[in-house]
């Protein structure tokens, strides 16, 4: 199932993320940059499995759709949650959390940030293999 | 093939959206409520084939994301454009403009619309028979 979602996938994979901010391979397709009059960016991102990005906060928030695979998002101080294909995760401004691909299979979600004038991300320090393996 | 993107659709189809704006069958998922704390809506769109919105401007403009079957696009003077899986449209604020499924194909398409003090949308005028099939 998860091959088929892939050759069925809506974008082309994109480029590699940068590695200060993912742990394993990440690529991000930029649709619409930070640049475009929208005030917003709209990344696709496809997580290999056991990839993710570092823990990190959004001044205005972010918006999460997961479109193919299965995947793990996470609040600071809360369980790990699983997404599937069609949830939309909806993160509030300042919210301490980090997200990426289970542990076997691809994930690929599309995120949505406002852009604002203390810019749209902060990154923090790396989610440990401790932390990405405490699924419950 | 369009059989199997519906069957393998990211989001359950929806409302039937407000006939006052829409010709033929249209049906609209909520993703993130203009009530969100995001200044932005966002929206799952299912056109059936011949199904289009009427003329429309956005006053802060608004990014569309193609993900399933054959859509058409068409800003007011110029020749209605195809929309595929991965097309991404930025229409630019004031720009009059519609939307829809193609003829013989059903389309999907996700809507992102910043949310201002002037509001999201204004509806104009239908999209007429003549205008929809004069595609080039």
């Amino acid at each position: 199932m998860i091959t088929s979602e892939i050759q069925n996938a809506i974008f082309p994979k994109g480029e590699k993320a940068n590695p200060d901010y993912f742990t394993g391979a990440v690529f991000v397709n930029t649709l619409v940059s930070a640049d475009d009059p929208f005030n917003a960016s709209v990344v696709n991102v496809v997580f290999e499995p056991g990839a993710r990005n570092n823990w990190h906060t959004h001044p205005a928030g972010q918006i999460l759709i997961a479109t193919a695979g299965i995947g793990y998002y996470q609040e600071k101080g809360k369980p790990i949650q699983l997404l599937h294909k069609g949830d939309v995760v909806k993160i509030l401004p300042d919210v301490l959390h980090w997200h990426g691909a289970s542990a076997d299979s691809e994930f690929t979600h599309i995120g949505i940030t406002p852009i604002t004038e203390k810019g749209s991300v902060t990154w923090l320090e790396r989610v440990t293999d401790e932390e990405y393996s405490n699924l419950k």
